[in-house]
């Protein structure tokens, strides 16, 4: 396994995979990988000849006051999962490799992008789309694998891949959990006990959410105000958002029809936690 | 020669191209084209096994209240021409091929895309690049070309190109004159006879300024001036704007130095023309 950390020499060896004729993967990361990291890369080793998987902590998708400085890094630990899970090479850009001096281009999408996280992280999005824009074409993927914990940014970068004619396939795969339900993230490192038994609490609104869809519930008020129920119990929550969107435009639904995303932001202490469902109604 | 209306038959055809080894140069064009588009061609020629030639009067790139509507179209003869000088492609698509419903990605350059013609046109900077970015990505070129005339879309492309890694050479080719020195734009058809006359002014006040640090002269105001006078003599010229800046940052001088771009955007009834000199001082 190769560890890259120019972006010319990133593009070179992606470019001479290509002329062999090998099918690329990419999985985009910011490190400090957990067995979620670990499940996209080794779905994408059923796919590809050639697994690149990035690490950047990306600084231009991180709001001021946001975790960019604190945000937990563990290069060691992360190549050696890397290297056990299947993956090719590890791509580790510093950020003056990324942004260089006079950086001053930026990929935004309207609309879907003021939403749910959006609403409460202005500039994430934008810094997702335009780190993504360039890792496609410094690795030349023919697929890229991202997780579903992060829903609004699958669909923006699907949405992205279409209008900017990218060709290349967005792979989505399921949300990896702790035994007790709790979508795993480098961020659950910043619960303190307390917080984190308190965290378990998303999913269970979740499957409470569920439920009530399955038991013929169709008003979407009705379903936020039981998790929001459910959620507020737990003395460590502030909650950001909590709500049910279709899955394409991420638009408030007022009755649950078609493909229902029904998604979360919750703070606990200084962990911002984010999880989801899809249902299909 | 090939006529191409949709992306994914160019797509395709570009990737075919690029497996077989060739070299893949792009002219990207709003069509009606002139002496100085066929310019590009055959420079183009030079360099690439496969031209394509894309013809797109790209409505992102116009204001409200601009001649977008207006904008003078000639598919056939276009054609003719292309295939005449080398062209090997032209792709034309429609608008709805290029943004098709529910589109909502814009690629954005910060600080040179507000100042000179940006200042004007505050959004036309936003929409070149968007689609500069989407003809890249469908027509896989190894090299585009643009006109020196356009001199500020030429430092904004190649910073572009820069900033998202997209490893494409470009190429800025010299502005074609008519014989009093007009730089040819697609434009001048909106001249009267009498506009049409005023508008070579434009290029004798490109030659004045060169004259002045020729002599020795090295304050923007005091070229600036000297150009304003000669420009406003003529009845038909309202200016937008005259400028000597640098040639990277687009960032006004005082005493020219270096590599100076003199700029200037010029009305002529219903047509805003542009013209420019790269001097060393």
């Amino acid at each position: 396994m190769r560890i890259i950390k120019q972006v010319q020499q990133m593009q070179k060896l992606a470019k001479q995979t290509r002329t062999k004729g090998l099918k690329i993967g990419l999985i985009p990361t910011m490190g400090f990988l957990h067995e979620g990291h670990l499940s996209l890369i080794r779905l994408a080793r059923k796919e590809a000849d050639f697994i690149v998987v990035s690490i950047f902590v990306n600084p231009t998708q991180f709001g001021p006051g946001e975790d960019y400085q604190a945000y937990p890094r563990d290069l060691q630990r992360d190549c050696r999962l890397i290297g056990q899970n299947g993956g090719d090479v590890v791509f580790v850009p510093s950020s003056e490799e990324i942004y260089p001096e006079g950086y001053c281009t930026f990929v935004e999408l309207e609309g879907i992008t003021r939403k749910l996280c959006g609403a409460f992280r202005p500039t994430h999005f934008r810094g997702v789309a335009t780190v993504v824009t360039k890792l496609f074409y410094i690795v030349k993927p023919h697929f890229a694998v991202f997780g579903q914990k992060d829903a609004q940014q699958a669909i923006v970068i699907k949405r992205l891949v279409k209008d900017l004619n990218f060709g290349i396939k967005i792979i989505v795969a399921p949300t990896v959990r702790e035994s007790d339900g709790l979508a795993m993230s480098s961020r659950n490192l910043y619960l303190s006990e307390q917080e984190r038994e308190d965290a378990s609490v998303l999913y269970k609104s979740l499957q409470g959410a569920k439920s009530m869809v399955e038991a013929g519930e169709r008003s979407a008020s009705r379903i936020i105000v039981t998790m929001e129920k459910m959620i507020s119990e737990k003395p460590t929550a502030q909650i950001d958002y909590i709500a049910a969107v279709d899955d394409q435009q991420l638009e408030p639904l007022e009755q649950l029809s078609g493909e229902v995303l029904i998604a979360v932001a919750v703070r606990f202490g200084r962990a911002r936690l984010i999880d989801n469902i899809i249902l299909s109604v």
